[in-house]
């Protein structure tokens, strides 16, 4: 028989994941393209440890039916470490439990967007959310992030011109630029927010992986009412758990609570109370000051290695923290040309293209220096390199 | 600031469960209103066992990103239970896990409503379903489920009427009703829809209940390409671990994959690890004996002491397995008002109206007998008699 799909099936990118894993399961080629943390720095005796005890002490909780909220001691925990480190005013009432923050970015498009819709979304903007919001259909409005954070002025008309009903941003070591907005242009999008229709959905999956583990103050704090901030253990303790949460007011949680029960009734508790567990008996920062020093030397030997490519014309962003950068390639290189040149070399490098709603993208690639070591950086920069050059430069 | 949310959540059915969870909290009611598995029949020692294990031998990779699809060893058992059990022809690449079998639920819908589109649903049909669907807007068609199954010609009525994209039920010891389709009215339906545009969306979430436990042959066995079955492992083993999944042809199962991904990227690994663990190292046939005798002797007495009450107007259905069964009332007892009542005499039962998209259900209640026990079923028996009883014949 023939299946006839929803109309928002044809609404969706098609997917470069099938290409990626392929070549990152090729053992002979160096991936920059993937997206993963180092899973050597995963703390898997305490995670261990936490899980038989969970087990042990509470296993038939653990494993019965839940709230659709989420677990109350581990809310407890997120909003005591926002109060701490932030400085924000978080209730555990204000934060449930997703499974992992890429199913906030299914959920909050479900409640807020209509087909037609107008979403606003940094250029470059994550992948992971094009996708996400694409199946509800919204007419995407991008505007430009330099290095300093977005445009006030492509912001401001934005807003103005289209009053969506969402700005989406990950102002903190974005996904694919590695760039951080300053302080000032966090109170900046807040001050073009503030009083507007428009709600700010602020992705912090990186938060805790500046370099120098100094917090950044989140746009929330300048606009709590009108900001929903979303979280993730996936960078910071395990991706596998499955386990993040959105931050927002209550009257986004309400809505928000309905499609996740809806969804799937509440996230794995196990996961949830095993999280809880760890995070109460180990120094969570140590581990913390352990992956970043490891991503942030990976991070400088790349930025290293690319500015000797820059007689070749590339340039690159410099994160501060987090796990990407973005290289931008001399006009006469096409990033689709790159990757496939790149391939052939033994290197993997991920386009630009299918970060940009926009059309454009088809002269950056995204680097990812988390999942790798110096050895491989070192090897595939010199890929990388030998793959530039066989450009010619017209 | 006032929120505009989209024109999805006004289609969203009022939910009872916040009501639900206020009194199964409240320690002097008597609930047969939840829907809870006993679990104090959930192995948690096996269980325990096995995370230690799959975290002591293979903690990195449980730990880390994984694939949308799910875990392969997990889908390969599933696959096998699937040819010996029900003797249909399943391989591992047409399932694919999700968090539990209500993601099945909205994901389905995902792909294949669009709004105001028709979908063929049981009345009574199952409330998580009803909800789950909602929010994709369709025009909801109702087909009775008289006791041996779906009603002939209503149901090839809507099919030849309406074309539906798919039709929804559960042959299985459905929840609410508890009734399962006899094998002749699941060929029946499997000859309706044969050569139609209208999928099967056969939920069967208690298949493993039945009190006999022998299988009965499922619609897909008869209707294989047209047909998508969901199952779950949070009746059999546990359902904190939310992990659940979808067998389906490949065609529908491409485009599932693209907006599971898009929902959450995959399903929690560790749990998906750890159950296939379980599985190949405890005797599973074993422990359900124990589970549907609990809830066999359960069922037989409660529909004993219904029994009791039919002098006074009251019938029920008597299931074969699964965990629920329906009682009707005698028309002079408005559900909603035994709802009420029921709580003033310390005994819950669930409203029939909210597994209604037809308006009807107001003299029908759901009842539980999985998470109770011969002495809380007693006692519940003769407070729901007395509640009946404060209500004149006419």
């Amino acid at each position: 028989m023939e299946i006839h799909y929803s109309r928002r099936m044809s609404a969706c990118p098609p997917s470069f994941l099938g290409e990626l894993f392929r070549v990152s399961s090729d053992p002979r080629i160096i991936s920059f393209a993937g997206g993963l943390p180092d899973a050597s720095l995963i703390d898997v005796e305490g995670i261990r440890n936490a899980a038989c005890e969970v087990l042990q002490e509470h296993g038939r909780e653990a494993l019965q039916y839940s709230t659709t909220d989420g677990y109350l001691p581990l809310r407890e925990w997120i909003a005591a470490r926002y109060r701490s480190r932030l400085g924000i005013d978080a209730s555990p009432e204000a934060i449930q439990i997703v499974n992992g923050s890429q199913q906030c970015l299914d959920l909050v498009a479900k409640i807020l967007l209509n087909p037609g819709d107008p979403v606003g979304i940094e250029s470059p903007g994550y992948l992971g959310a094009i996708e996400a919001f694409s199946l509800y259909e919204p007419s995407f409005q991008s505007f430009p992030v330099i290095p300093s954070g977005p445009d006030r002025d492509s912001l401001g008309l934005l807003i103005r011109r289209f009053r969506p009903p969402f700005i989406y941003g990950i102002p903190n070591s974005q996904n694919p630029s590695g760039i951080t907005w300053t302080g000032d242009q966090r109170r900046m999008v807040a001050g073009l927010l503030d009083g507007s229709c428009t709600l700010f959905y602020e992705d912090d999956a990186f938060g805790e992986l500046f370099f120098d583990q100094k917090p950044r103050p989140p746009v929330s704090r300048f606009l709590p009412h009108q900001t929903l901030m979303s979280g993730s253990f996936s960078k910071i303790i395990s991706p596998g758990l499955r386990t993040g949460w959105i931050f927002a007011p209550q009257k986004v949680l309400e809505a928000f609570n309905i499609v996740k029960q809806a969804a799937d009734l509440h996230s794995n508790l196990l996961a949830q109370m095993v999280l809880h567990r760890y995070l109460t008996t180990v120094d969570l920062d140590r581990n913390l000051a352990v992956i970043v020093s490891r991503y942030e030397s990976n991070c400088r030997l790349m930025c290293d290695l690319l500015d000797d490519l820059g007689r070749d014309g590339l340039t690159h962003t410099t994160p501060e923290g987090g796990m990407f950068m973005m290289a931008f390639l001399p006009e006469w290189v096409p990033s689709m040309e790159l990757y496939k040149k790149g391939l052939d070399y033994g290197v993997a490098v991920l386009p630009g293209v299918p970060f940009h709603t926009d059309g454009r993208g088809s002269c950056s690639v995204r680097l990812n220096f988390s999942n790798t070591d110096e050895g491989r950086i070192q090897e595939g920069m010199t890929r990388l390199k030998k793959a530039l050059l066989t450009f010619s430069t017209r």
